[in-house]
């Protein structure tokens, strides 16, 4: 494609692309499409010949896009926002065209030292020590490997590296500790790198399903006695469900206790700590080893992009060096080469995205809206605490509300039923078990079949609740369990969403919510 | 950035991009800044309110592009290719817009399902098997781990996985084989697995630098007398320092009687199978387990996008699943969820540019494009063989070339030196010992020292040649070592390269060889 075709069909691309920012409202934000519906409007073959792109972009409106689910709608409160903006889509074209590969200083300059400086802005915003160095990873799966790594080998002096872990391990088995409500990631990790899932030591949470660290310390003296050696905590900072908040300040004090390497996982919610009142949830951070956090989960850069960073350099390039001849170059001694820096050997020129959204919001900029994000999910908290029929299931310190519909439940508790009196329950939470289910009967305010009491599965009741929020197009959502019960999970994070937008959810999980009760 | 603003600087930038298409060739290919020279004009703290995009992108271009080394410059002979086109510049740019997750069907059905189709395209289009599933990866690398994963948890019966490398190793170490010659990314995925480098086992190679099958079998039965367990073999089509080519017909045949994994890194080669008369450099595929090329060396499409096949889903799904309350989804037996086709559990929205590409060009244009750079190859490779100053350092099967720079040695050829008869000797490769080079005197043909006759160090000279050949900013290229000795390698794979700038390299790489004998 010559350059005048590429800017004919750019300048279309561009046109395509503004109007779609500025129309996605108007998508239903869920596609609706079966499975195998899009692949059957694909041909099965590859074109011999090749097609016009106008031709290609028609296709590109008919045929996929209607089986896109629009994580850039401001109606998109599912899993956690991969969230983006205009700066970083800008950011993401340019680093195609220039086409560089990052792996070491000498393929492309600007793309290590930008992406030194970048990184060292985010530690300046979210106050890490000045001697935590930074790279960015694709994903916070892949920090976290990478972190298992330098744990697994700091602790074997890099014996596993060298002769495998049957080596590496003649001390005793290497174990890693981690919050029941930790990641899949973690345990992920744990496999690929040969730890073996059997020795994810899961912790105990408290009321606010915030790692216990008295169950920590025990279960790490309860290992030392049997022989085994642990090694490694992961720490999250929001948690994937119901971003519950692990204390980083006791996790630190037991890891230097025990001589443990900690790595911190706060890959949605390490963006609110650019908030100085949300500093707090990284306290303790001065202590870790390493440490990683998404700006394309809540900082409006295009994923992907995570941001890493290692308080022990020398370690991390020590476990993932490698120096084949073809890839050394004079300056080696006086560069960073941040092929050793991650599992990829190449690289994208991501810090030019990073680079464009610092810039174009500052740092005000950001606080702003992660601000507005932040009370819409506190005034969405107050909806659920204040209906009769829905009920909170987790605290909601930041974006992310994990609740679910429980008809009647409002009669009952102005009926007498205690809060269970922990901090939980203080707030609203209802963290009683979930045998209590079995109590409810069918027929709360708003159900229309008062005189037919039943009981029924609460649970159920929520999956088909799901399941018709999100026919309906208008919003999405996701859920997920916390102590064995369904919940609703509504993530408020997307670039774009403002409180209209909030308004409208707990509008349609209302409506949908008398649907599926009148079905039931 | 509201949808107008962006649509303002979205034209800005594709005009920028297009000028650059057009204009990469009037830059200078390399960067010529010192280390610490970007990062030395960037402010060392963010900044506090947001900047307008007129002000980054003028930053853009004066601070950042002085620093960029251009891949896609038609003079890039460096390293192997990362190299892209009009069409997958486009299909990025709106995969950046959508910004969609591609981990789970439901996340975006039509990420996951064009995934796929252009995926079985490209298994088609290289003649595997119908039975080869295929799935997008960042790099070669991360296939390759995730194939050594998949032979570990096969050998073990997904022990490690389960209970660790220390148990899943009861029966005996497990090894791996690789030539001398395999890419770097081996022994780190054995690293990052958990074998250990010392299970890496090196093969030795022929004389065209081939992994030699009956190494192969001698190793693998000394190790099984030695009681250890060999599992895997990773056969190289296309060797990073010179393209050379393990055979994989007795590959397969050695790991189907040994029950072994076989997967092939065919990074930058696979690309060529799409030409019926270089199919047979993968003859034998059939018969491996899993194979990786990547689209974004070779096939024009942007960095990353790595093509990762596998004949056993079922294994490679079992061995990287992950099935949090969270990621469930109603319809998770109807379709394919990549998240555990991978590392990451996150994914980018890759298959889009990958059919822009295969569209645009179709399978005849990109043939077209890939014999052009076979030819001009074979033509660059008769101008060292006919250099009096010159010499092949291994076959030219593809698009590399290794040679380097040995004044005098042509009159020392024509004085009786005969060809030493191999395979390599018969195509005008000096596959003859280092210990040759000292033999050499400064003073060949071209040179104006012929009255001071003295030996000169061939692997300094050439180190010498390639600073000078980069200094010049012309042309752009790297080197590695075969057999111990220094030598330089021209790599033809970008996009617009043609034959002019071929012989323009040739001209510098003359011109420079002059330069620096003039100064030895």
């Amino acid at each position: 494609m010559d350059a005048e075709t590429f800017r004919r069909h750019g300048h279309e691309a561009i046109d395509w692309v503004a109007d779609y920012l500025r129309d996605v409202e108007q998508l239903p934000v869920v596609s609706s499409v079966s499975p195998g519906e899009i692949r059957a409007q694909l041909p099965a073959h590859p074109p011999a010949t090749g097609e016009s792109m106008d031709a290609i972009l028609e296709d590109f409106r008919s045929v996929i896009l209607p089986g896109v689910t629009h994580w850039n709608h401001p109606r998109f409160f599912a899993y956690f926002p991969a969230n983006h903006s205009g700066p970083a889509i800008l950011g993401e074209l340019l680093s195609a065209a220039l086409g560089v590969n990052a792996m070491v200083w000498q393929s492309c300059p600007a793309a290590t030292e930008l992406e030194e400086v970048v990184m060292d802005w985010l530690r300046q915003m979210l106050g890490l020590p000045e001697d935590f160095r930074g790279v960015i990873q694709d994903t916070a799966s892949t920090a976290t490997l990478v972190a298992l790594l330098c744990a697994r080998e700091r602790a074997t002096g890099f014996e596993v590296n060298a002769r495998g872990f049957a080596a590496g391990e003649e001390g005793g088995a290497l174990r890693v500790y981690a919050s029941e409500e930790a990641h899949s990631s973690v345990e992920k990790g744990l496999k690929i790198a040969g730890f073996g899932a059997e020795h994810l030591v899961r912790v105990g949470v408290d009321g606010d399903l915030a790692l216990d660290p008295e169950d920590l310390e025990r279960r790490i003296r309860a290992d030392r006695d049997r022989g085994l050696r642990p090694c490694c905590i992961v720490a999250t900072v929001g948690s994937t469900s119901s971003t519950a908040l692990d204390p980083l300040e006791p996790i630190v004090a037991i890891a230097e206790r025990h001589g443990l390497w900690t790595h911190v996982d706060a890959a949605l919610a390490g963006s609110a700590a650019i908030l100085p009142e949300k500093q707090w949830i990284i306290k303790g951070s001065a202590g870790v080893d390493s440490f990683v956090f998404n700006p394309h989960k809540w900082l409006f850069t295009n994923f992907d992009c995570s941001a890493f960073f290692c308080r022990h350099p020398e370690i991390l390039i020590r476990t993932l060096t490698i120096t084949p001849e073809y890839l050394r170059t004079p300056v080696d001694e006086q560069v960073t080469n941040f092929r050793d820096w991650g599992i990829q050997l190449g690289r994208r020129f991501r810090a030019l995205k990073l680079w464009f959204v610092l810039r174009h919001y500052g740092i005000e900029g950001l606080r702003a809206r992660l601000r507005e994000h932040l009370a819409l999910a506190q005034e969405f908290r107050q909806w659920v605490a204040e209906s009769p029929d829905f009920e909170l299931l987790a605290q909601v310190p930041l974006n992310t509300i994990c609740f679910r519909y429980h008809p009647g439940l409002g009669t009952k508790r102005s009926g007498g039923a205690a809060s269970d009196g922990d901090a939980a329950g203080a707030a609203g939470v209802d963290a009683g078990p979930a045998a209590r289910d079995a109590e409810v009967s069918r027929g709360g305010s708003g159900s229309r079949g008062e005189g037919t009491r039943q009981p029924v599965d609460v649970d159920r009741l929520n999956e088909a609740l799901l399941a018709e929020i999100n026919r309906g197009g208008v919003i999405y959502m996701t859920h997920t369990k916390l102590r064995g019960r369904y919940c609703l999970r509504l993530s408020i994070g997307q670039t774009q969403t403002a409180r209209e937008h909030v308004r409208r959810a707990w509008e349609e999980i209302q409506a949908a919510a008398k649907r599926v009760i009148a079905i039931d």
